[in-house]
């Protein structure tokens, strides 16, 4: 078996098989049904060793990530997610570093349904690429644009704990071990909101998924929606382990840290109370953080109401 | 403008406006709309500096030359072609580079109406992922799986000159330089076969691209099928120049040589006529070259009909 079989192998036998998938991976291209009443929401991302991951990361880790980042962009659409192609460029046909990647990206495809119906592999510099595919009913997929003054602000989970974990591997921040690997899955294994998402659907009036750090997604909608902002500092989700450092680390790996993929909506003051409902009954935080503004851009303000001036440590690859 | 907006700025701004497209590139995830009674077929395909191109290549060659291999790919499906996804990978943000790449690519694209509906952009070596989708009638796509014994195989254009033109750059053989620019274009911006396959979706009993090398795509089809074939070698259709340099090139070039990007089709005896005609009215070339067999593999004949023993050549990228 030669390496290019090898490789193959650990993507052609994968763990999902949707009925929808007529023709799957290994023809010249897929061939897959978007229900009736349906519309097709489609994204891809591209993760590049020595920028989006440390090359010796764990295999598995950039495996469930390189999916996870893509599944959510469709959570922000408020899309269900059904199928996804890897493009894997890698120095050598490397078993265990391939075994490892394959099972945490199935992992994540398990426990998402999502099937892999295509791929291509080569040789090259570690880097991964994937198209993630998933359907919206028709006209009601969320998008970053419809945000309205007096639109409340609200995120799922917590956050900063990426940005704190990116912070204790560099060094620059010292946290216990027991709380590093708290929030050190937050950094490697992010989970998509997917069903927060789908629950947002029908009372948000836009969404962004937090990559990039809150106010520079924030900022996506606020420009798509030519509206702008305020935050209330101490609104802000923290995770326990955030909280015990939050005066070593201040506030900046919340409101301007990478990495987080929760999702961040706006929604209608009338529409609030229903979708706090389905928040509880489905058993996802979800936390109202400020409101939608006229003019532009984001202010925050402390729990005095006094302006907060943050540091933008947003990403940039090419800064 | 920071040279991440550089880049963007190339590729959202784009030539190809779809009706079917109702949120565009630019939002967490593009939303578009599959036709009532069609399929969606999607494949993707990678190409990296250095594997699939140099890296000093013609940047405009490039970009035609990314989209269309994946279009290839739909060909092949019988699928028509709508839109497509670019995650490209670069070492910096050359402003030239980046426009060349972008006309080549938005070239090829307006040809075929298909629109780029998504991408993402990332510092890291030159390599260039895309994601192509188009659709085909319900249960109607091609696939490699439907060949019987007795069907004729048939192929489009000529066969040969990609791996004619990559020798003579190679500097293993010479080309007369009016004779190196007519087939050059093949290797540089082949022309995926679109109109072709779709036109033999009604026809063929099982098709494949021609990415690999005649024998080695052709394969495909044998193995997915479960049969063999005999192929007529002096049938193999080839270009002027290609039939000028036969003695020198011999035939390996046009069997087993990649990146002619043709289609090879088989077809029922009983529909031959219908198709031969169908090529004939809309223009294109279609070459009968042999014959479906039991058994498995590529036998390939002389015109006297003594076997000929041909050197595999085909690709493999981790070999």
């Amino acid at each position: 078996m030669d390496e290019f079989e090898l490789i193959r192998r650990y993507f052609v036998s994968q763990p999902v098989i949707r009925p929808d998938v007529r023709i799957p991976i290994g023809d010249d291209a897929a061939v897959t049904r978007v229900p009736p009443g349906y519309e097709l929401v489609v994204t891809t991302d591209v993760l590049v060793a020595g920028v989006h991951f440390f090359a010796d990361a764990d295999p598995g880790g950039i495996g469930h990530k390189s999916l996870a980042v893509n599944l959510s962009d469709l959570a922000a659409m408020g899309a269900e997610p059904a199928w996804f192609l890897l493009d894997l460029t890698l120095p050598a046909a490397d078993a265990t570093w391939l075994q490892q990647f394959a099972e945490g990206m199935h992992g994540l495809a398990r426990q998402y349904g999502v099937q892999l119906i295509g791929g291509d592999t080569s040789r090259g510099p570690l880097s991964i690429a994937i198209t993630a595919m998933g359907f919206a009913p028709e006209g009601r997929a969320l998008t970053r644009g419809g945000a309205k003054v007096g639109d409340r602000i609200a995120v799922t989970g917590t956050l900063g704990d990426a940005a704190l974990a990116l912070a204790a591997v560099q060094g620059a921040t010292h946290l216990a071990s027991g709380q590093k690997a708290s929030i050190m899955h937050r950094l490697e294994r992010p989970m998509p909101r997917v069903a927060e998402g789908m629950a947002m659907r029908d009372y948000a009036s836009s969404a962004v998924d937090i990559s990039d750090g809150l106010i520079a997604d924030l900022s996506h909608i606020l420009k798509a929606s030519g509206v702008g902002a305020r935050l209330i500092r101490e609104s802000i989700p923290l995770s326990e382990t955030y909280r015990a450092h939050l005066v070593q680390a201040g506030w900046e790996p919340a409101l301007a840290g990478g990495d987080d993929y929760e999702l961040c909506v706006t929604v209608p003051e009338a529409s609030l109370p229903n979708l706090q409902e389905i928040a509880r009954r489905q058993g996802f935080a979800l936390t109202v953080i400020g409101e939608i503004m006229s003019g532009g851009g984001v202010s925050v303000v402390d729990a005095a109401g006094q302006p907060y001036h943050y540091n933008a440590i947003g990403h940039n690859h090419f800064a």
